[in-house]
């Protein structure tokens, strides 16, 4: 028997329990049913446009209806959907779109103008604007009955260590295993319903897509995050689990006040980066049920959770892995870390992703003996909990957002007047962290903080652009001229 | 990554959650800690006695405690398990013990006559009692860190048309795909907690095995079928889901009378065979949340089962297949039936086995563009729900055991005295079905109910011994002088 083919995942949800709300979105709600049967017609509506099997299409949308739409009916159709984050600048979305050799845009009236500056940029590129997906003519679609677990479902960017950006390729088995491994933790009943508040460009938010048409579960889609909304259908839709950033929990902890949560909430699954004690040990006193998770775009959402029966006893820490996964710690000379040991983590499981689009190399540099390096720092307890002290290196992370220095000192350095750049993450109150740049100025030469900062403004997302500038002599390098980016703040 | 690759079931368990109870015997219990230990412990005792991994090792217990060990020290080990039915003879015995090429009986004391009877016609075979595994030396077992999904795990004997039984190989992905399928449709929580008293040599039992480790959840284990006991445990223990063959869901009811099931209990599996649709009835009535399900030795257990919220509307069908899997209806002539039409059940999934043990042809003659043929009968309504209308052509299903007709038939034949035998099933009060004999006598000799009665009783398991035996002039054939079973009963 072929192990790694099974039922299309929409199309067989329908068929098994199509009854069943899928979406709640503002006032309207679909079953599994009606969510295939749009779907279907919008994969028609696609393919009537020359959309193919195994073609990449980016999609550039806001959470809503309509989103999951069209992008169940990429599923539906066998394309690769590469998503893009809506907050990227148009020059960041043109790179994604070219690395990717994206076949359509599939694109929403709101992004007009970004629209206008893509076309403008790539011409050769068909575009098909949500709104406009009614005039269209309507095939038959040719929908993949089954579908191999091999398969690249989706394609994220993210960037790292080395400036531009890289497309990691989620395979249908890797967000089928990412929502089984999940289930097996958090456990998981007919009475269950999912709120996604957070992107559906992002991990966090299309897993909670994945999980919905694999368990036939309700999910409540918000187009943004907004507190007073979100209490109101904690109570109003039964919500149980929701997934949220550090920042989130503390504008839900801040809103609720005195009040409980109710008693049907039982999971606040907690990612983006390691939050402050003083938050988690407030949501314990409060039983608020948080689970800390460690994951990322390469592990399609999380890895590592924390179960209920530790989140007291081992408050701090990301937990163990999921049941089909692994997580260990090996130190700088290659031997693996013994209990209590720190060094770099590494991850291994069918949640893993095969590698970067285009880019087979970047995968070959970061595995070792089937092991995923995540550039991350951390140590396992006698136990074996996972403490993640560090992100990778020199990762910052600002409202749930991963910025990469490397991304934003390269923008810096193209700047003709900017001879050498370093960024770095400072504290910040409302987003965790944010970045800020240390730059060394051409000689005899004069550049404004402001000029700066339009300079980026232009050229990366806004949660990007460095709310700091500081301009110094010179960067803290090592011997090999590597920048010393931790040394920033130090030295400066 | 190598998603075949994961970490091996127990000792990630183990790791996972140490201090969940993984099982209640009796009046003893285990912890999945504890349970590894003493795996480990038995596996070491095993391997000092030349247990290797890849070898073949005869098991031939009763429920137990240390069955449980026993089953998971070979796990731990990668050996693969010939579990064998202890209701059988031994000459059935020393058939798939030769037929597996065991290396090694696994067996207990009070099955030593069998064993003698084994050693006095395999004296080559060395056993291990149960028993005397403390006597033995220790070794550190060479533990499977990692276990490959495509690895037999075990092999369970089935009979079928043919007469003598085939060597069932499940491997250790189809036990996985198996437990995840059967999680998503009925649901996981931390408060499961699922009784066994059906077989660990049936697929039945040894699934709940799997899904213990699997899921993180405690077993109640059964010697055998108690009712009384079972009653008990289901309050003292907060049973929640049980597995039952028809004949034991009759025992249960009859008994509880005017009583109701406490609260907590939330699924009866009812596998084995249809259930005769006034029990089902009574059932509803009672407020007994009776799962109906399809399965078999190949499937790795149910592949199809009525989901809750269709218990009633559909009452008397199998439902739907496990979301992994998929089933479809094939008539004579080749073409896929149409909703409605009566034709055979096809299969297919990663829970299906990859085939039997040395027969590679028996696989491939039931296996059509990676369909797995069940032989039995049946048709998918409108909404896709499965209705099975008559087990594996002659299949009889006594208490929850397959009888075949052919390997009684086959046994008959070796008489020397008897020139034709048919055998069939008859419904029995009981057992659901008993099978009895249609024998012609060879010209000119005559033979007692009672000498063939004995002569079976000695090859043949209690349960499949004929419970009448009626002599005829002949047997109807068809033109093919293939045997028409159906018709024995109709025509005397």
């Amino acid at each position: 028997m072929q192990n790694d083919l099974m039922p299309n995942f929409l199309k067989n949800r329908s068929y098994l329990t199509p009854n069943r709300v899928a979406v709640y979105f503002n006032n309207r709600q679909l079953t599994f049913h009606e969510l295939y049967e749009r779907s279907v017609e919008t994969a028609g509506k696609f393919q009537s446009q020359g959309v193919r099997r195994g073609q990449y299409v980016g999609v550039l949308l806001k959470n809503h209806l309509d989103t999951i739409v069209v992008l169940f009916a990429l599923q539906l159709l066998g394309v690769r959907a590469v998503i893009l984050n809506n907050r990227l600048t148009s020059s960041e979305i043109i790179w994604q779109l070219k690395d990717s050799q994206a076949a359509f845009l599939i694109t929403e009236k709101s992004f007009a103008d970004k629209e206008l500056e893509i076309r403008d940029m790539i011409p050769t590129l068909p575009t098909l604007i949500k709104e406009q997906l009614d005039s269209l003519p309507m095939e038959t679609p040719d929908i993949e009955e089954e579908i191999n677990l091999g398969d690249v479902c989706t394609i994220m960017y993210t960037s790292g260590t080395t400036g531009k950006p890289k497309g990691v390729m989620q395979t249908y088995g890797n967000h089928w295993w990412s929502s089984v491994g999940s289930a097996l933790n958090l456990g998981f009943t007919d009475s269950d319903c999912w709120l996604c508040s957070v992107p559906l460009f992002h991990i966090s938010g299309y897993s909670i897509l994945m999980r919905s048409v694999i368990y036939g579960m309700p999910i409540v889609l918000h187009e943004s995050f907004d507190v007073e909304k979100i209490i109101e259908d904690f109570h109003s839709k039964r919500v149980t689990i929701m997934s949220v950033v550090g920042t989130m929990l503390t504008r839900i902890v801040d809103f609720i006040g005195e009040e409980q949560l109710p008693q049907s909430f039982r999971c606040m699954l907690l990612g983006g980066g390691p939050a402050p004690l003083p938050l988690l040990q407030f949501c314990v006193a409060k039983d608020i049920p948080v689970f800390q998770t460690y994951g990322m775009t390469e592990t399609s959402s999380q890895i590592v959770t924390l179960s209920p029966e530790y989140s007291i006893s081992k408050l701090g820490s990301a937990g163990k892995p999921l049941f089909p996964s692994q997580v260990r710690i090996m130190l700088d000379d290659g031997r693996r870390a013994q209990e209590g040991e720190t060094g770099e983590i590494f991850v291994k499981g069918p949640n893993v992703t095969p590698g970067y689009l285009n880019r087979p190399g970047a995968m070959l540099d970061r595995t070792k003996d089937g092991w995923f390096s995540t550039g991350d720092i951390g140590y396992l307890d006698d136990e074996g909990f996972l403490y993640v002290l560090d992100r990778r290196s020199d990762l910052i992370i600002s409202g749930g957002e991963n910025v990469y220095p490397a991304e934003i000192e390269s923008v810096l350095l193209s700047h003709p007047f900017v001879k050498d750049a370093g960024v770095t993450g400072q504290e910040d109150e409302r987003w965790g962290q944010v970045p800020i740049a240390f730059i060394v100025i051409k000689e005899r030469i004069a550049v404004s903080r402001n000029e700066l900062e339009l300079f980026c403004m232009e050229r990366l997302a806004k949660y990007k652009v460095p709310k700091d500038f500081k301009f110094v002599e010179e960067l803290p390098r090592n011997a090999s001229n590597k920048l010393l980016r931790r040394k920033l703040k130090g030295e400066h």
